[in-house]
């Protein structure tokens, strides 16, 4: 594996979510599969989960991390190719995925959806730049459309709790907001989705329609409560508007996942990648239910951390 | 040990002290000990002297250490209960501890007094919250009324340098400052001192009383000069009013400590926990005087976050 | 080695060159040599080359590192001698320097010019007062009129690339800017190479002379088309001007550095300390050209601070 931004940069998820589950049995065999490499972190977002889990995920490789918060720490970075340099930005970002280059081994970068210009975030402008420059592997720790090792934590987690002898029914519910949330989630958990052995229905009001791109092979159900008929597992994240890029867009019925709207599922496992407003999104009881799998899906975090890791350190110097 | 919150956590603190002691003459000997292990250090507050004094101590002893400065690299936190999230909060402490608890074997957590709501303060509201929902031993790096580590290496300290033959007199006397400071390394020193064989005398203006829940078997003497006479060790330290809670009160007297107020004194060994405002707390004759223990304490917060780490991770897996 | 400053604290350059260039063939050689020490890199100011090849570079030694963003994580300093520290400032120099070496083996600190005391910057107040009170080796991760870890790295670049059998014409040429910029950079490469063999101009528009402390061997050309004829190497740099301390001073000319003004050059090397406003300071065209040297010198700035880290580790505990 040379770079992992998404789904398609997978070649069997079956058999790397088998893995993954096999590294979670035993973190530290291959403690020495990173010894005297170094894993660069590079944060233009704030990051909890991934922050850490990535991090946990070298340790366990004998990698070393360094971490770079971008803005807080260094420098702003500019993103327009030829760009006059007479403003507030300090540092291209050309220059950076190369200087990067030069003291890691493997480099990671959240850099999330602007929401301001949909051209530049369906284009992936910031990733594809800092990949196009970068001369190492690089791994996305979500992007303008897409949070891969989320998802792959997603599908480990389902792994373990899906129903036997039977194909899960998985939906994924919009839930209300305060503010305009990108489509990274949502649209990396359908792409995934459409690649394991499932019935994947996503539910939402009418304008909240994801990008098609992810969402081709998802049935979509405008009514949560047929969606949500017999599901085995529900998903829960909020985003923008896809059409209306980055508007919260009125809605009608209420959207805030209870307990009684969960009674039509089959007993519902419950998701979301977190952080969660509580009581916005879903309901305490809901969230913290014992069918909430919200903590497992943290955990597997590591694994699919360093499944990932794992992989590009053993095609180093592969084609 | 399960946790280490205060005082009441440690079964034997001279035993402790002097296993400090012992790690301080080899602090490498058990450099395996926590081999393959995390210690998650999560600071809603500035730090320096814990920040790296825990981190060194993680690093004798084979420990990672993942760093989370939580408001500004990931979310702020929620601490109501039932709180609908529909504000500037984006984290719910409950998930946050609960995810930290996956990456980490032990957090670290700082969470100052806000000084706005002293019930609050004064029930532990965050640390109490943190504790309750990690699955993982939780230490405090300083939490609203207690500084568990400052005071485990201030014994050290006091151990290292007491007289011969003598029990020690400790005075504990109160400093101006300029701006509200919590209660915590006050109370903490207090209720340590309330457990090791000395005399303890708290000084401050009227209206500057310590809670007395840790003060109870301290002698207070409003009078910084007669609280001076003879002592071994003269603490240093500024707090606000903890009845008119978190205000900063008139004083008459000149409480800022001097060479000249020192000379009543057994040739006293001068103590603060830093960061210290120099000449309005205490002189710099007084802080860089021969008898100034500050950089000792400094040096012994490695100590004692060790054999505090050491014994977390020697019980593990014990009731 | 006792500390790292500037060019004075080295014995001899070349040797020390082919010494990095030894470490950059097998930089693992001596994994062991920073074991169970603790390298402290302490930042008053951004930093991203800095703060990762330093790192990487101890890593490389097996020194464990730990970071202090000071002022973003702990406290404002405070820098005056015998100061009533009743304003913003929370922590004297004093204190967290001595503070910060009880926990550190080797500390680096990067302080830069404020641009708006001239006394202080030049009399390299805060870096003097940061190792005067540190109680071990101090080194510069760029201070107020020196860089010499960029130095170093810049003549390991210069001896890799120069041109055999001929004394290489090196030209450091001032560019524009937008900002005012301290003056390390150009002063720090004036004074290495007035100790390497080299015929070495300096270019800039009159106003912009650099102390001459520092310049003393150079060739000053306020000619830019002039001093660039038959050059080996040309560094590009901005900096405020000198004389009247820290202000932008209108050009007549423009000092853009392009291709066509290249033309001059012996097919010149080209040279930047990043980060680099382009189109600014230099054409994408320059900066991206096959002769350009700027990530040559980024990733030679882990050799550079792992000789620097080795010296003063193999020097511990001699005179």
């Amino acid at each position: 594996m040379k770079r992992f931004f998404s789904a398609d940069d997978v070649a069997n998820i079956d058999e790397l979510v088998q893995n993954a589950i096999q590294i979670k049995k035993a973190p530290l065999q291959k403690s020495d599969l990173g010894k005297g490499k170094t894993l660069g972190l590079v944060f233009l977002n704030s990051s909890l989960r991934t922050r850490l889990s990535t991090q946990k995920a070298a340790q366990n490789l004998g990698l070393n991390t360094i971490i770079l918060n971008a803005n807080l720490e260094a420098w702003t970075w500019e993103f327009e190719d030829g760009a006059i340099m007479n403003g507030s930005t300090v540092e291209h970002i050309k220059d950076a995925a190369n200087v990067l280059s030069q003291y890691c081994d493997i480099i990671g970068i959240r850099c999330f959806a602007g929401l301001e210009n949909k051209e530049d975030d369906t284009s992936e402008k910031v990733y594809s730049l800092f990949e196009k420059f970068a001369t190492v592997p690089v791994i996305s720790l979500e992007s303008a459309t897409l949070h891969p090792l989320q998802s792959l934590a997603d599908c480990i987690t389902i792994e373990e709790h899906k129903p036997e002898n039977k194909k899960p029914k998985i939906v994924l519910t919009w839930a209300p907001h305060i503010k305009s949330i990108p489509h990274a989630v949502g649209n990396s958990f359908a792409q995934w989705m459409s690649k394991i052995d499932c019935e994947f229905v996503i539910t939402h009001p009418k304008g909240y329609e994801l990008d098609s791109k992810f969402t081709q092979d998802a049935i979509i159900e405008y009514n949560q409560e047929i969606a949500l008929q017999d599901a085995d597992f529900v998903y829960i994240k909020n985003w923008s508007s896809f059409e209306e890029y980055g508007k919260i867009l009125p809605t009608e019925e209420d959207w805030l996942l209870t307990n009684e709207k969960l009674n039509a599922t089959n007993n519902a496992k419950i998701m979301h990648c977190l952080p969660v407003r509580r009581n916005v999104e879903a309901s305490d009881e809901v969230l913290d239910s014992e069918n909430s799998l919200i903590y497992h899906q943290a955990n597997n975090r590591t694994f699919a951390a360093q499944i990932i890791l794992e992989k590009i350190l053993e095609s180093d110097g592969q084609a």
